[in-house]
C-alpha cells in the first residue's frame, strides 16, 4: 500500500503534533509521508530524533487563510497532499483543521465521484450501542433532499467499510412519525424510503443520536455541526460538574474521588475526540481525513490509522458503487 | 393573586402525578385549581388525603389526540384552563405534556399578543453560568428571521422576569463570524443586531449552550427541538456510564463509588429536567407553561411554582411591551 501524505503543516500545533502523530503511525508499520517545507519539517524530525520521507511543498495554509485561499497558493501543502492521491503516489490524504480549504483543496485537485452533488463530512460519536455516523458535519449548512440521499448512501459505505454490516439510516427530525419535522425533512422521508441499498429506519429525534437507535444518522450540515459541537461541549461541561463534585465534598467524597480516579479516566478517554481521530469527506475521488485543528500527536496517529484501515476496506470504490445505484 | 390553573388530566401519569404536585404546591401556599372532570379528581384526592378546589370538564386531550382535536373538545380541560385565565379567576394554566393542543388551545382560546406572528416555546438547559434559555423548542420548525427576532425579544422579556438583569442573546450558528450560517441565520444576523431593546451578542456555536456564553440562545424550532432531546439524551447515556464505570471496576473503584454517590446523587439533580419544570409558551395572551409529560410530582410542582414566580414578574406585559417596540 501507498504511504499516507499528511499535511505536516495543518491545524493549531503544526508541525510539533503532526510529526509526532507521524512518528508514532511509523512504528505501528503505517507508511506516511510528512507534506510541508523539507526546512521546517528536517528540523522538526531532528528535535523528535525521528526519520520520516518528506515530500516538499513550500507554502501553506494557516487558519487564518480563506478557503479559497487553495486557489491562491498552488503550492500549499495541502494541495501537494492531494496531488499525490490523484498521482497515486499516496493512498489517502490526512490533514489536522481548516475543513473549508480541505474541502476545497479536495474539489479543485481530486474532483467530485460521479452522480454526487455535494461531497459530505462524517462525524462519528459515541453512543450506548458503540459509535453514531451524522452526516453531514457542516460541509453543507444548506441541503436539498436529493443530497440527503447522498449523504446516506455514502455514509452507509462508509460505515461497512468499518465493518458494520447492514448499517441502519435514521433520519434526523423532531418526532419518529413519518409527518413530523421541517420542509426538508418532510421532503426527504420518501425519498430515503424508494432508496436501494440502505436500510432505512425512519425518523430518529435528538435522544438517539446517544442512544444508538440507528448506526447512522442523515441530517443538514447546519444542524449536523450544532450536534457535533453541542456533544462536545456537554460532555466537557458534565465531566467538569463530575470533578467538581467530587473534589468539593466532605472527606469521605473526596477519598471516594482517589479510589474512581481510574475508572472515570477510562470513560472520558471514551469520548475523547483523539480517541476518533478524523472525519471522512465522502463523495471525493480519494480518501480524505480531516482531524481537529487542537488534535495532539495521538489524535493525528489514530487519524493516520483509521485513514488506513478505511482505505483498505475500499473506502471510494465501496461509495462509488453505492452511489452509481442511485442513478439505476 | 388568582390561582393557577392545573390541567389535571395532562401528562402521561395524570391525574395522580398532577395531584400530587398540585398539594405540593398547596403547602409551600400556592394556590391551584384542579381542572377536569371532578368526580375524578374528587376520588384521586380522597385517595391521596388532600383538599383542591375543581373546575368542571367533562372532557380531556389525551396524548393520542391531535393537537387540532382542541376544536372539537371543547369543554377539555386544557380549553377550560385557557378560558379561566382569559376571564381573569386564574392568573397562568399550567399543563403537563401535549404540546401541539396546548399551543393550539392557547391561540384558539387567548390568541397571540399584538405583533407577534408565532408564539415560541422557550426551554431552559443547565449552563455553566446557571442557565440557558433556549428559543424555541419546537413550536415553529420552519422559521422565518424576523420570527427569530420575534423569539429574541420574548426571550429577553422571560429571561428579566427570572431576574436575569441585561440578558445577552446569541445566534446559534456554525462560526462566530457574521458571514457564518445558513440561509435563516445570515438573513436573520443583520436584523438582530438593529433590534431595540436585546443585548445582541452575535452569533454562537453549540459548545456555546452549555457553557453559558450567552443568557439567551435563538434557533429555529427544528434545530432547537434536536438540541433539547440531544441535550438530555447525552447526559442520561453519560451518567449511565459514570454509574457503568463505578460499579464494573475494582473493589477499590467500587468502595470510591459508594463514597462519592451522594457527591454525584446532587449533580444528577442539577441535571434534572424536573428542576425546570415546564417551558413556558410565550407570545398568547396569557401566561401558559407546558411540562414534560413524563413529569412526576415534583416536576408539577416545579412547574407550578415557575409559573406563579414569572407571573408576579410581569410576564406577559414584558412580552408585550418588548414586542411594541418592534413596531415603533
Amino acid at each position: 500500500m501507498k504511504p499516507i501524505a499528511l499535511d505536516a503543516m495543518g491545524g493549531d500545533h503544526a508541525p510539533r503534533v503532526t510529526v509526532e502523530g507521524a512518528l508514532l503511525a511509523k512504528s505501528q508499520g503505517i507508511p506516511v509521508v510528512l507534506v510541508g517545507p523539507t526546512d521546517t519539517l528536517k528540523e522538526e524530525l531532528r528535535r523528535q530524533g525521528g526519520d520520516l520521507p518528506i515530500v516538499e511543498a513550500p507554502e501553506y495554509i494557516t487558519m487564518q487563510d480563506h478557503a479559497t485561499d487553495v486557489r491562491k497558493k498552488r503550492r500549499a501543502s495541502i494541495n501537494v497532499c492531494m496531488e499525490m492521491v490523484k498521482q497515486k503516489e499516496a493512498s489517502a490524504v490526512v490533514a489536522m483543521g481548516h475543513t473549508g480549504a480541505t474541502l476545497a483543496s479536495a474539489l479543485f485537485n481530486l474532483g467530485r465521484i460521479k452522480g454526487v452533488d455535494r461531497p459530505t463530512l462524517l462525524i462519528e460519536l459515541p453512543s450506548e450501542r458503540g459509535r453514531t455516523y451524522l452526516t453531514d458535519g457542516g460541509a453543507n449548512v444548506d441541503c436539498r433532499p436529493e443530497w440527503l440521499v447522498q449523504f446516506a448512501v455514502m455514509a452507509t459505505a462508509y460505515a461497512q467499510a468499518q465493518g458494520v454490516e447492514n448499517p441502519s439510516v435514521g433520519l434526523l427530525s423532531i418526532g419518529e412519525e413519518e409527518e413530523k419535522g421541517n420542509e426538508l425533512t418532510l421532503k426527504t422521508f420518501p425519498l430515503l424510503k424508494a432508496t436501494p441499498g440502505i436500510r432505512f429506519y425512519g425518523n430518529v429525534e435528538g435522544r438517539d443520536i446517544f442512544k444508538g437507535t440507528t448506526d447512522i444518522v442523515v441530517t443538514d450540515g447546519y444542524t449536523g455541526n450544532v450536534v457535533l459541537k453541542l456533544s462536545e461541549g456537554e460532555a466537557r461541561t458534565l465531566f467538569k460538574w463530575v470533578r467538581e463534585a467530587l473534589s468539593g465534598g466532605s472527606l469521605f467524597t473526596k477519598l471516594g474521588a482517589l479510589l474512581v480516579r481510574g475508572a472515570l479516566q477510562g470513560l472520558r478517554a471514551r469520548m475523547d475526540p483523539a480517541e476518533y481521530g478524523a472525519m471522512p469527506l465522502l463523495g471525493v475521488e480519494g480518501p480524505v481525513f480531516i482531524g481537529h485543528g487542537s488534535a495532539d500527536g495521538r489524535a493525528v496517529q489514530s487519524a493516520v490509522r483509521k485513514a488506513r484501515a478505511v482505505v483498505e476496506a475500499g473506502l471510494v470504490e465501496r461509495v462509488r458503487a453505492g452511489i452509481a445505484q442511485l442513478a439505476v
